[in-house]
């Protein structure tokens, strides 16, 4: 962890409760958003995106809520170019603090198949809603361009210049289907960013689908980008969005190499991540950074040899930095040297060949993929020799 | 999908039952590694690391099964630079089609804390354990080297250099802690590459204690690495490795963009990878790339209206590819597009009140996260407006 006072700040947009909530089996009420929304802006992002109010009800009365309940972040809400999205949006949520994200329709073929409109209507729609939202009172305007990783550069153009001469005052560039590859979606992001002033605010909005969302997220930052669109745990449509816990984690850790960082407090992070999971019945993934069951445990003896004796030998990324605890496990991967430890701890004086034969019955011979907690072992081991000071192990004679 | 033929072709080593079977939980049967080896072989991997026979009389048997039933793929072993480690591998699974992969420490920290040993002990140890490995007949030998990633070039060069002098094959360089963004791994393969004659092979360990793995793989491809080391679904220590889908999806629809391929079969990949899963008790993500329940999946009304007049508005990687299939549900996030597509198909001719009332009761006034399939919809669709043809729907009366 570096001194971050030089590097540029980052912001961090979250939009685990549209993205993330619009995705499958992952809708919340209006109380569960709300309790998230503090959850997420007690972690220090800038802004929480509450819903799409004229989606149904339910958006509409979350968006309601949490925008009476932040005390520091910014809220967003998402809205189609329509004026009564717009309207719905103010109605839900007023203007004060409130971030308005519309998305503008950016390539041909959704043009042709879900919109059935021209590149010119589509351009037009951007001018009038904008307009509508500032003469509703809302300050801050963000138009978000759908499918700009398949667009061109007439029509991104088109709606970028037309977004902020509207008086948009943040262009998010969504790689929507998740086609794209860091250095194409670093330079994406650095042509707009060369397009508009150094005031209006571009964001990137990134997709998982080939497992490069975040990749994408840092490159376009390095072309440029002050802004990313994060999910907790990365959920979101298909195979989710950007994972607010990877971004912060490569910036507090890799801030040096990219000049650059955040104010998420990663000490929370967990815990938030844990009761999204159960809000949304999603079981604990096995190996994913940070949040994973095992991301911070191991019961290889290759590993767990070097761990007792520095667990900074196997472990870069710390779990105590986000809230979370290492795990020894035992099983009929590990070695001697995690058998010898809990032997030291128990204070026995055993012969090598009672140290083999305590290995061959606990360790080499386990079934399967049983694994159990090092303390468990302990337990079972200090029962096993307890009273048999002298032999240790009569057992071990047959 | 390119023409490939004239791109660089990218080998493929499979680490699934050797880093993946070694983290927490993963733990398989001598019967069960067989039978991912042949599952794996089967997707075009050019390398299947069998196990680690030193470490257990189970991957002993492992190796030995697994190293006489491939009839395509080489397969591979881990080993320390011990003696008594290359002898068991080579005895059980012989000195034909096999690799030995054998493990220098490769950074101070691991010298100090893990090994005890200095960095003069640990070159030799490389030139003795490669030499060794060609006394016994041995032809493929690869040196990877552990947390090469933390190593630094004094280092790096005497233990690349006498690996190669000495022997081996193949040098593989392991960013064991996943502590390293795309452009410091591609910079670290490239510095190796240009120490190496091209007959030397350069390959990537990449872990994904940052979300960087394929990211990392694909920069260090970039910088001339000639194969990837993956695991299906990503298994493997901590966060896991590279997945073996995501790779072979980024190399399958962007070969144009890295001027690269591989020999994956797509296709079968899904079922290998519900195999897997169902061996070592791993539930089906949410929202993986490629393999999550809704990787191809979406309840959103906003991505169904251009789904249902062209999936490509919103699937740029496609789930046919890979043995999937799409998947409409419906939910609370769902819009009046997948109603009418619903009720086109029923060849029911409803009042426009009539559709809004059907859209608030099943769409927009749905209880939280629930969601369903169309089908299931249709289905109950069709039976309340079954035998009510005038009216349609009398209880819409009320």
């Amino acid at each position: 962890m570096q001194d971050q006072s030089t590097f540029k700040r980052v912001r961090v947009f979250d939009t685990t409760l549209r993205d993330g909530e619009q995705a499958p089996a992952n809708g919340m009420s209006p109380e569960q958003k709300l309790e998230m929304a503090l959850s997420i802006e007690a972690l220090g992002v800038d802004c929480v995106e509450a819903g799409f109010p004229a989606s149904s009800p339910s958006d509409f009365e979350a968006t309601r809520r949490i925008s009476r309940s932040l005390t520091r972040a910014r809220f967003a809400t998402f809205s189609r170019t329509r004026r009564e999205d717009l309207d719905l949006a103010v109605e839900a949520g007023g203007t004060d603090n409130h971030e308005v994200q519309m998305v503008a329709t950016g390539s041909d073929i959704h043009l042709k198949y879900k919109r059935g409109v021209t590149r010119a209507e589509a351009v037009a729609e951007v001018s009038t809603a904008v307009a509508h939202a500032a003469s509703l009172g809302i300050t801050h305007i963000s138009v978000g361009i759908e499918d700009a990783s398949r667009s061109d550069d007439d029509l991104l153009k088109s709606l970028t210049e037309t977004a902020v001469s509207s008086g948009a005052t943040c262009i998010i560039l969504a790689d929507t289907t998740g086609c794209m590859v860091p250095q194409e979606y670093g330079e994406l992001i650095g042509k707009i960013r060369s397009w508009v002033p150094n005031s209006i605010r571009v964001s990137t909005h990134c997709h998982d689908d080939f497992g490069l969302s975040l990749a994408n997220a840092l490159a376009g930052l390095e072309f440029g980008a002050d802004e990313v669109q994060v999910t907790l745990g990365g959920i979101g449509e298909r195979a989710g969005n950007t994972p607010l816990e990877e971004l912060a984690a490569v910036l507090a850790y890799k801030s040096d190499f990219y000049q650059m960082h955040t104010e998420i407090q990663l000490s929370g992070m967990y815990e938030a991540y844990t009761v999204l999971r159960q809000m949304v019945s999603l079981a604990e993934p096995r190996n994913k950074p940070i949040f994973g069951t095992y991301a911070f445990g191991t019961v290889a003896g290759i590993h767990q040899q070097g761990i007792l004796s520095n667990p900074a030998t196997y472990e870069y990324v710390e779990p105590s930095v986000f809230g979370r605890e290492r795990s020894l496990l035992v099983g009929r991967h590990s070695g001697r040297s995690v058998l010898r430890h809990l032997l030291d701890g128990l204070d026995a004086r055993l012969t090598e060949a009672e140290v083999d034969e305590i290995y061959r019955r606990h360790i080499a011979e386990r079934a399967g993929s049983d694994c159990e907690d090092l303390a468990v072992l302990r337990r079972r081991l200090a029962a096993e020799l307890d009273g048999h000071k002298a032999p240790l192990m009569p057992d071990l004679a047959s």
